[in-house]
């Protein structure tokens, strides 16, 4: 067997077999394949794609390619979830407590934010003193006493992942169904929960601009989650704008205590329970109605938002600021970005509102870049919302010395104002299960 | 402009600019552009293909990565031929004394074996004496003085090409038309030549086995040289069975001598009259068959033989060797293959026979591997061919100590025969100018 021929086979759009699929990943891990060989063969895989048993062959060696996390002593109850990643995206720190305060084990490995996106850690350590680097006895034990533990991947999961993705990035290789599919789903099989919940967002500020291809994308998912023995749903919702109305880390960190103190029923709140109510119909196997039930009444009733001080103060993270959220220290300035015509607001480019996030110092244009908490933007007007020459639009947060005008303007030209009105887009588009 | 962008427009099917094609070779020869980033931008061309204006920039930029061969001296008398390759394929040896000893100026780099095709540098270094490693000044001057000259390739000549096809050969993206043309076309760019005809060969025993796939390159590179300013002539011929009857160096050496003694009158003596004629064409402007005239009288009038004479003298090889080929070492077996039906040859599987030689010592399986001269094969019966029980159909020639049987099982295994007779397959397909 040799690389060679597997690059060939694959370019004629034949189906590899599972030894072939093994050789090229331990064969890749080992430093044995060169990237320039993989790089090819990556090429070849995003014009032949792969077969359902090809993807859940390469899911399946690259999640085998490094640790393996044992959450079999919970049972049925250990879940996950995952997000394709987009703008305001802070689901997590919602979700997750939602889940625990109704006795599922959360025991969740995660990322940091790179390009327009953010990540959940930066966002967990954007609180006081929290720490994400947790010991194997400290996370699992959290996960068992409280029930949710998130980390940054301080274990070696899905090396092959990690090897291959970093390739793909600089090859214009990421943007493939099959390459996509595994390198999530092997993180999440070898981060060991036996229920996920798969929220795949389409629109501008997705990873997935196309509403097919995330489509096409979250029944693979789910096509391979079930066939490597987990109980897996994907729920394809919107990222044609923001999430919520916060964009960086602090700020969106005070916008999730809102959610969880009951305080907001927006987008936000709807993509949360609409998450929430997944994860517990995997756990319960109840209906749809009932689950949901449980989930909003998690909020009203004050459980979630007590588990998540309860997380927040196990992985050391200063309460205080939690109970209230003035104490959060603030960007030195606060920018209004003020409409300069009426109209209607028909289009956010949400990518394009993510770089400006990025560029008040809340993201990472490259792997390392020191971070700023405090930056970021409140979003005032969305997709639909009417305005008036002079109304605040959003407010920009930075503690950099970049000149207002250019900042507002970048915001603005992220945005269409139309004479007409526009609908709102839909915001839970499917649920694949 | 990124390389990732230049990647990713490919990928999309979309044209690169001149500037992008210059970005990419200048930064891969020099390095700035890793190889894995290259592979993928040439799996991506595998797949969307180029326009005839992407492969003239790309063979233009490659051709002038190195040195440029000055022939102007010549004028419109510089000529040069080129084969794609297959087994048996000495009709450089043959070709190129004719056109010279016609007034034609040959001053050709050539290349050296590799896999089941040979190649002309090391037939020429299996006359004792003769070397191909020549300065520049003896290459001009005895191109000057006697009209033909074919040395190794000294000179730095399209080194982007030699890069980029050392990374093709690893990753399965050698056999695209595109990449095929610009690595073949930006060699005989840089060497200068002002008149250029290219054998193509299609069939078993050739890189292109599709004749839609040679004939296609046959164009492109037709094409490709006429709009870099060479007169350019394509003849695609046949390689579904070996050209000639012997194999391997000194074997391939010694049917050259007899083809140019008025010995032989068979397919490789059409072949080489054809392509000399599309030479002599060029050269002269005069009509077809007065070329063709000329060719064979150079042969019967013995001027193209001791054209070979003084060419291989100038060159340092021992004449005697010419005059008496019974002087050449012979191998120290000659083992002959014995049929063992009767039936007529339906079809030679060329490359196995091209295999079968490298494994009797005749060829390389990697650059640096020496090469048994006297190695080879003599072929009695070809494709068409009726034989009996008993015959002998080729006799193998080696050194090494391999078991006979399983050498001429070898040979055996890639033919067939078949009760019915089979039309002979045409030798020269098209003429493509």
């Amino acid at each position: 067997m040799t690389m060679y021929d597997i690059i060939m086979k694959k370019r004629r759009g034949m189906e590899l077999s599972d030894e072939e699929i093994a050789f090229f990943i331990s064969g890749y891990v080992s430093g044995s394949i060169p990237d320039y060989q993989a790089s090819a063969l990556c090429m070849a895989i995003c014009f032949q794609g792969m077969s359902d048993r090809e993807i859940a062959t390469l899911t399946d060696v690259m999640a085998k390619s490094g640790d393996m996390m044992d959450l079999s002593a919970f049972g049925n109850l250990s879940v996950d979830k995952h997000s394709t990643g987009g703008v305001g995206d802070k689901t997590s720190l919602i979700v997750c407590p939602i889940v625990a305060s109704l006795g599922g084990k959360v025991a969740k490995m995660s990322g940091r934010g790179l390009g327009h996106t953010g990540g959940t850690i930066d966002k967990l350590e954007s609180v006081p003193g929290l720490t994400t680097s947790l010991s194997d006895e400290r996370f699992l034990s959290q996960a068992k006493d409280i029930g949710i533990v998130i980390a940054g991947q301080t274990k070696n999961l899905a090396p092959a992942d990690k090897k291959l993705y970093a390739l793909r990035d600089v090859t214009a290789t990421v943007d493939s169904i099959p390459l996509i599919t595994a390198s999530i789903m092997s993180k999440k099989l070898a981060g060991g929960a036996k229920n996920l919940v798969l929220d795949v967002k389409t629109g501008s500020g997705a990873f997935m601009k196309s509403y097919d291809d995330a489509l096409c994308l979250a029944r693979c998912m789910v096509n391979i989650g079930k066939s490597c023995g987990r109980n897996t749903t994907a729920v394809l919702t919107d990222m044609d704008r923001p999430l919520g109305r916060a964009v960086g880390n602090t700020l969106e960190v005070i916008e999730a205590i809102e959610v969880l103190q009951g305080k907001r029923k927006d987008d936000l709140y709807e993509v949360c329970i609409t998450l929430a109510t997944e994860m517990i119909i995997l756990l319960k196997n109840i209906s749809r109605s009932e689950a949901r039930t449980m989930a909003e009444e998690s909020i009203t009733d004050g459980s979630a938002f007590a588990k998540m001080k309860e997380w927040i103060a196990a992985q050391g993270g200063d309460i205080q600021y939690i109970e209230d959220t003035s104490k959060f220290p603030k960007a030195s300035r606060v920018i209004p970005v003020i409409s300069d015509k009426d109209g209607y607001i028909s289009l956010m480019n949400t990518e394009a509102i993510g770089s400006v996030a990025v560029t008040l110092g809340a993201g990472r244009t490259k792997i390392g870049d020191e971070i700023d908490y405090s930056a970021g933007i409140i979003i005032e007007k969305k997709t639909g919302d009417y305005v008036k020459q002079g109304d605040t639009i959003a407010y920009l947060y930075t503690n950099y010395n970049t000149e207002s005008e250019s900042l507002t303007e970048a915001y603005i030209s992220a945005l269409c104002i139309s004479d007409t009105p526009v609908a709102h887009s839909k915001l839970i588009y499917e649920i694949i299960r």
